[in-house]
């Protein structure tokens, strides 16, 4: 493991929402990382799909740690804003969110993620997001 | 309680990701849900204030079932798409997310949603959210 | 018509879209700016209303000058995202777009715009914009 | 030229949006739609770059024919929703917008566009859109 993944694996675990949700950080590169997550019971919606909540705080987390993996050491990165288009329920046995950067600007960095639903060998394309990230 | 209110609160009991951020549906009128949660040490991001996800997370629900409130009663509806500007870290007691109707179309809902930090008697806007929501 | 006006009234003068499409400011507050535009024959979508390049150009437009109202007088704003919700056809005798600034922070300024389509004394809400601006 | 092409070029045709700019549909295929544009002296920012709201323009209408070119004959979409990130200034001899679909549901298609500022054989990325069409 280099410093860059040993420093976003640090950050990711001192994020306590993503314990709560079972989340793990399952591959990291300069620019990309992926974050899979069960869908628990407690993080579900009324009809018993994953929550938009669920979705969204994976896939944010992907992005901007696909961002962070491009910072100098001692940077941060924030969450400007973020959108997400919700294309199917999260419907699965699990779910992977994978995020990269689009444009690594000195002072905005834009992002994006996909997240996918997974059971067994096959998955399903659930959400799609777009935002911006700022170096704090 | 009039049905309406009834019919939102039960949904709002079956999202076990509500329960599992500790948030409570305080307030419903048509057209408009006010949500509340606290900042658990468990839905906190690296720097130990609110994770994004916990911002969105009942940002959308109040959205939603603020357009829920318009429809008729066997009808549901489910996030399209959702856009968030963060503009403060969720620092503070608990948040406040305020969900309202801007267009409450037959195929389309546009919807609205602030969220707000507390301490105390005082409150600071943390986040804006705009969206989509279809009947289902 | 104080400085910071003037300012403004320079900048917009110097946005040849604008004069294409006939708009003019025509108001103009800290925080606040509104543009008004005819729906000219020249800007139009396959049906016969307003293009949503037309409303988005305003709506950005008005947006962006909002935050330059509140910026010191060598700076210059630019949009780093922004996400429109079309909430119904652009028909009518004109547009007007409502810019204002939600959050004005030091280094992103959270904004937002509304465009109506206005015929006769009667005005209809055809969409609402988010976004962001940084000053450059 | 099959059916699916020149009833999108009709449409294409009637919007006088288009022609104002100067805009060309470059490439129809299913699910996939080009269009180019020169960045006229009549379409530009307060500093000589091309307006967002070109860039807009034809992103948003190479996502839209994207989504109609999968659409039965006797179908129109609309723009429910787009959101665009600007990364650099749309500075060149012109812009290109490549629409595509993300996902073709019946009642909601999710689009998504990249416009490109071109000068020589080079092209750099200006923009990214993101959003949400329906069948009207």
């Amino acid at each position: 493991m280099n410093d860059m993944e040993a420093r976003i694996r640090a950050s990711f675990d001192r994020q306590s929402m993503m314990r709560t949700l079972g989340a793990t950080l399952t591959a990291v590169a300069p620019g990309q990382v992926t974050i899979s997550a069960p869908i628990l019971p407690g993080a579900l919606q009324q009809h018993g799909a994953g929550h938009a909540g669920l979705t969204f705080s994976i896939g944010d987390s992907a992005a901007g740690y696909a961002a962070l993996s491009l910072m100098p050491e001692t940077a941060e990165v924030m969450t400007v804003e973020m959108k997400i288009n919700l294309m199917s329920p999260a419907l699965g046995e699990s779910l992977i969110a994978e995020g990269r950067v689009i444009r690594p600007g000195r002072r905005i960095l834009v992002v994006a993620a996909d997240v996918w639903a997974v059971t067994g060998a096959s998955r399903k394309h659930v959400a799609m997001l777009q935002g911006t990230m700022i170096p704090v």
